[in-house]
């Protein structure tokens, strides 16, 4: 390893950093790669997670097992705290003695992705689960499950344990509520002795007026009508106004107030930057918008720092043509092309090559699954519900997940599933987080 | 239902309870199932959780699952904190009103298994790992993978975080020592730049003077040989006189003191019963042994309490003839011969038959696993070591494990880290509970 090759410093192991960090493979540098965790998610399967139909190392997969055979690949776990562009340094909060390392390049690439967005009501987070994160969704399953075992436990008072509130009708949204809703119809019923699994409530809340807004016509019409075979309650038109322990408070489309008695609120809703984007405006003097994404140059480049690429849904690119600030929509692919172009860069750059034109997405369609064998799929104007969509999405899925292991075991698990209706993996295990009364002595 | 049925409750969905439960299927009885966790726990197989092999719900299944035929039994999550004997109740800490629930039986059984026992040093605790519940075993995944990514992150205080001590060299503290060994040597081996994962140092410590004493000559030898070739460094005759969080201190054989540096502590030394035992005997009147066992009747009853039933490795069963009371090995078979008992014990007891003869346990043999491809086995009479002997492990766990899609997936894996040594489940997740600078916003 040549002490003084072109230093290249990725943070991020989402879709986004990964696939920079692939497009280095046969590049002249040496690339260290940044994460707080040691794993890269598969997060379109978190849902799945979530709801008990996948184990959390299926979609999950260590980052430097993947880069083991990329030598000039070194891993690290840290967590990003500061940028320091002057000195070319990343400041990152790792288990080093004193808790803080700084790492030197001469490229930095940011992908840090982002967050749901409470619309300025923090106190909702604490209140209201994500299915974001690994950990997150491990958490959810915990919560929906034990919401069950609550309400067996207390068959006069089920009401609000067996009532689920997804918060959002955007991809995520959907498949959650539609996975809660098969969830009690098929995998528990049946298991239940003093309540009735079925008799759960599903609410999808969103303020829009249909359901994959995004998606063309009439695929949220038919993914409406889907849900709703599948038990799921459509609140379009509404706005929550509060999110309690053991409440949501609504505003409906004619504007009343009313409330629902829900001890489980899934919060899928709105989208906000990574922090790391305010962190590269402040240090480098560029700008951010409402949602916390930094606009960078049509090249992928902080205004004033073309040693510094950010990609991914924390940022929105500026058009060549027009000059304006484009957001993408907040998808693997849209992160992967964006990696794969830095990549790109970084090459053309070492080899004294001119830049790249500048970055363009190529939309190869979107996909979203509605429970068991049910879906919309918007492929090249094409337009796809029911099963054809649903075997495009599993198709897709499985092609992108990272391992031949975990792509035999999702496959098996998926028709497994699809047989019996069962789900494999239905653990409350300790980072449900609850207080729950098990777990002092394990 | 009928109201004025026979009621059973059972504490404890391990091997014990929950083959008590099963074979109570056929009788006139309804069951409730009481445990702290929604899931039986395959728990020979957790140490395969804690390196990474299996995914945590590949060996563990919800309760309610498994009983979702035997219409009359009931299972509810909750953890036992007294019996009231005299009430015929069962006192249970649960998410209801109040937060304690009572459960009225005719025929109670206990079976509420055993803790690793730290001689009086309870402070140890709270450093030392375990592999005992789920969680543990997810958090001794986390920790291990962990000290391996600050090693990373420090190649030049690598040494104690590469330092692993396993306490205790029964099967657990074997095949953990052994996994370790190899997860280091086959699956990161190339997966880290700054450190050589081969490097690691693994001890196991043991008091006595052979690992496996359990098991018949050669055997013990012929694990220790496979270890010593995994690279585990055997030290015999080594007492643990302190645990810290950094370091281990040893009285050698000849009675001088030691120290080893070391972050990553696993304890697997001792049997202590389950405080259920205690609580027993003090609400009974009966007798505990030093290990906190309870003293039960040669037909598994509480002295003078012929309704309460306990087994599995929180007791010890008086012998009929000699009237001693007996220690059987803390295994899975000694846990389900009894369970089947406990079972027979009351189907007679309702059907107005004689009680049965009294618990005799049939030793079928023992087997453990030293790494890939190794393991010793004694059944029968007959001694088998090397492959013949892990074969014949991968056969009976496999038969044993509950749940069909367990049984292919577990298959799965194993036949795929055996040809690729890799390790399908390496995540560092939140029960890891290490305060790591990653986990505040996920």
């Amino acid at each position: 390893m040549a002490s003084n090759a072109h230093r290249v410093v990725v943070v991020g192991g989402g879709f986004g950093g990964l696939t920079a960090v692939k497009a280095l493979a046969r590049v002249d540098a040496d690339v260290t790669l940044v994460d707080r965790h040691n794993y890269h998610l598969f997060q379109p399967l978190s849902y799945q997670v979530a709801t008990g139909a996948l184990s959390p190392g299926d979609i999950a997969m260590p980052l430097r097992h993947i880069f083991r055979r990329q030598q000039r690949v070194t891993v690290l776990m840290g967590d990003v705290v500061g940028f320091e562009l002057d000195e070319h340094q990343v400041v990152l909060r790792a288990d080093v003695p004193g808790g803080v390392l700084r790492l030197r390049y001469d490229t930095l690439v940011v992908a840090g992705g982002s967050d749901y967005a409470y619309f300025g009501h923090d106190e909702w987070r604490q209140v209201a689960l994500e299915v974001k994160s690994l950990d997150s969704a491990i958490e959810v399953r915990g919560r929906i499950l034990h919401a069950f075992e609550v309400a067996e436990l207390n068959p006069d008072d089920q009401h609000s344990w067996l009532t689920f509130v997804v918060v959002g009708a955007g991809p995520t949204g959907v498949e959650m509520a539609g996975q809660i809703a098969e969830l009690a119809e098929d995998t528990l019923h049946g298991e239940f002795r003093r309540v009735d699994p079925r008799s759960r409530r599903v609410l999808l809340v969103e303020t829009g007026d249909k359901v994959l807004g995004a998606f063309p016509d009439p695929l949220p019409q038919r993914a409406a009508r889907s849900l709703e075979r599948l038990g799921v309650t459509l609140m379009l038109g509404h706005t929550v106004v509060d999110v309690q322990e053991a409440a949501v408070e609504l505003r409906e489309p004619d504007g009343t107030a009313s409330r629902i008695d829900a001890r489980t609120v899934i919060w899928a809703a709105g989208v906000e930057a990574s922090p790391q984007a305010r962190m590269l405006a402040e240090a480098g003097g560029a700008e951010i918008d409402r949602s916390g994404r930094l606009t960078v140059e049509p090249g992928l480049s902080l205004p004033g720092h073309g040693e510094v690429l950010a990609l991914g849904d924390m940022v929105s690119v500026t058009d060549s043509r027009t000059g304006e600030a484009v957001i993408l929509p907040g998808l693997a692919p849209v992160a992967m092309q964006q990696g794969r172009y830095a990549g790109r860069v970084i090459a053309a750059r070492i080899a004294g090559r001119d830049a790249p034109k500048p970055f363009h997405y190529h939309d190869k369609g979107t996909l979203a699954t509605i429970g068991r064998a049910r879906g919309v799929a918007s492929i090249r104007g094409l337009r796809f519900s029911g099963f054809p969509a649903w075997a495009i999405w599993l198709v897709v899925h499985i092609f992108y997940l990272i391992g031949f292991e975990n792509r035999v075991v999702v496959l098996f698990r998926w028709a497994y599933s699809y047989l019996t209706r069962g789900r494999g993996s239905r653990l409350i295990t300790a980072a449900a987080a609850l207080p729950s009364p098990g777990e002092s002595d394990s």
